[in-house]
């Protein structure tokens, strides 16, 4: 059954005011994969300051007030506020991956496979969580340091579940209260209860669908890095080099690799490059790991967006590529400057 | 207007099954109270151990799989988990104060008195959250370790909010239903939003007594510290001995203060001291710093809490009373060698 047809209790769309933006932040664009749980700190930070810009022009004051390792004191900026209200920021929603966090702890204890009265999945969930909070709790520091009034919020704690993984409550009013406040909601990936496995992950990306599906932003940005590969039934979806990004028609270390700026998606579900022009069929790849469903679900879940009529930016993150992705929407003709992929409705 | 008066949203306790306890662990039992953002690991570590006696009686495997500082691997205990089915554990639902956590920030911003279109104050709501949020992970981790399924709930994720300061609304329901999964709830004290004021600071004690109105546990008890001072219209409520704890009549420093072993309290709020038998009547005394309502609305919530016919034990955090407390309930006839307060609905 797709999820959508199950029963959600949201708010509609009408109570939202006009968000602007959902950002996708892949966790291995601000995570090291190949090390546990260790943040990539130069991105996080990149990635943070083009949020910033993206979301208000002029620098903001800091709003991570922690006490930093080794001091005793607590460093904030308190006299600078002054009692000026504050400018208008566009709305803004951060959902994240788990990248190098919770990936082991849910993967060695088979969580996403469900089976609570097992000891080893009852505590593979709690190590979970507490993994990708700890990412959370991290990632919103970085947004408040820059000055992004950033909140963060465990769809756990939010009340959301899955019915045989498909989202079955997921209330969305608590985030649109969050944003009517002038918060950055921050959600994540998260370990999460299944009326019919027990428990389940519920990914980053299946948020963001939901997301965008009840609370129609202007467009979704999926801000990927080089570790990123996705696959479909259809394309090989690559982002592994290190001065480009985007969709790829086959691996982007063969020759003759193209990037796809402009995928079209039509209604029954069925894609085609709008640019460039190709001259042959691309390739049909799906790798031999690909039996997971993980990376289908990616792309899957881009495609769904785009099919409401949301634009999706699929760029690297923390290059000026995803800064502009950022300031947008991008004008409907993509600038030959713009690294990316664009994937839209057809018309 | 009492908040309990006000629209909540709140499943019955008839879907709860039986909740063992409610606990709540003071801030300043498990954060050093003169060191900002610092977590007292002895106390903590004691702590959790006795809340896992309490719950069950043999030792369980650790379940914070969290990479250590200094470490590039995750040691697990993976392995020693089989298969069969977990002993059956008590309910529980832990609540925590802020300690030296998420006070100064609070403070300095003045979140609690609302006003979130001023930019210092949604500054400090962002960064008063982070703060507690950090003891909250920290709290999580120690008692997962443990072997405790302990599961981070914010209350603002959770959508509680208040107006002008009561709890306007609180759906237990999430947290129900992470009882009825085998978790440990741990909430704490945070800013919400306030449907009034903007936001406030909906404090771990208000918690507590919304919870304990709704969800009916056995009994409730409060692990305090020798920092913490409770005060009330009739009574001086201390514990800063370093081997007695409970309520007092007087400041106990001062000659002849009496430990209050047991406190009755009739439906109409007034308090009589049941034990010991008091020759004169007890000071009263109100300290001169009670102006906020912070330290009357402490006892004010454990006294709310009795009159609902459940009782309170008031003992010190990480010893050998709160050890016995928390394998509770105690019986119905104090033992002369328990040493705490009860307060409890009056015959």
């Amino acid at each position: 059954m797709d999820r959508r047809s199950q029963s959600t209790t949201t708010s509609s769309a009408a109570d939202t005011g006009s968000l602007h933006c959902i950002v996708k932040l892949g966790g291995s664009a601000v995570s090291c994969k190949n090390e546990l749980e260790t943040i990539n700190e130069d991105n996080l930070s990149i990635v943070s300051s083009q949020l910033r810009q993206g979301m208000i022009s002029e620098p903001s004051h800091g709003m991570d007030w922690s006490r930093r390792p080794g001091s005793t004191a607590i460093q904030t900026v308190v006299d600078k506020f002054d009692d000026k209200l504050e400018s208008q920021c566009k709305r803004l929603i951060v959902v994240h991956g788990a990248g190098s966090f919770g990936h082991f702890q849910a993967s060695r204890s088979g969580v996403h496979k469900g089976g609570l009265n097992k000891p080893l999945v009852k505590a593979g969930f709690v190590a979970t969580r507490i993994s990708v909070t700890t990412l959370n709790l991290e990632i919103v520091r970085a947004l408040a340091k820059e000055g992004i009034p950033s909140i963060g919020m465990s769809p756990f704690s939010c009340g959301w579940s899955t019915c045989k993984r498909n989202i079955a409550m997921a209330d969305t009013s608590t985030v649109v209260k969050a944003l009517d406040a002038g918060f950055v909601p921050v959600l994540h990936g998260d370990a999460v209860l299944d009326t019919s496995l027990g428990c389940t992950i519920l990914s980053g990306d299946v948020i963001i669908s939901h997301l965008a599906e009840h609370l129609r932003p202007d467009y979704v940005v999926f801000l990927v890095s080089t570790a990123d590969q996705w696959f479909s039934d259809g394309y090989y979806l690559c982002f592994i080099l290190t001065d480009v990004s985007g969709v790829y028609d086959r691996p982007p270390t063969e020759p003759g690799a193209v990037l796809l700026r402009e995928i079209a998606v039509r209604d029954d579900g069925s894609w085609s490059v709008l640019q460039p022009k190709l001259q042959d069929e691309v390739e049909i790849t799906v790798a031999a790991h690909d039996t997971t469903g993980g990376m289908v679900t990616k792309i899957t879940e881009a495609a769904m967006i785009a099919k409401l009529g949301i634009d999706v930016y699929i760029v690297k993150a923390a290059t000026e590529h995803s800064a502009r992705a950022l300031k947008g929407p991008l004008p409907h003709n993509i600038p030959n400057d713009w690294l990316g992929t664009v994937i839209r409705l057809a018309n």
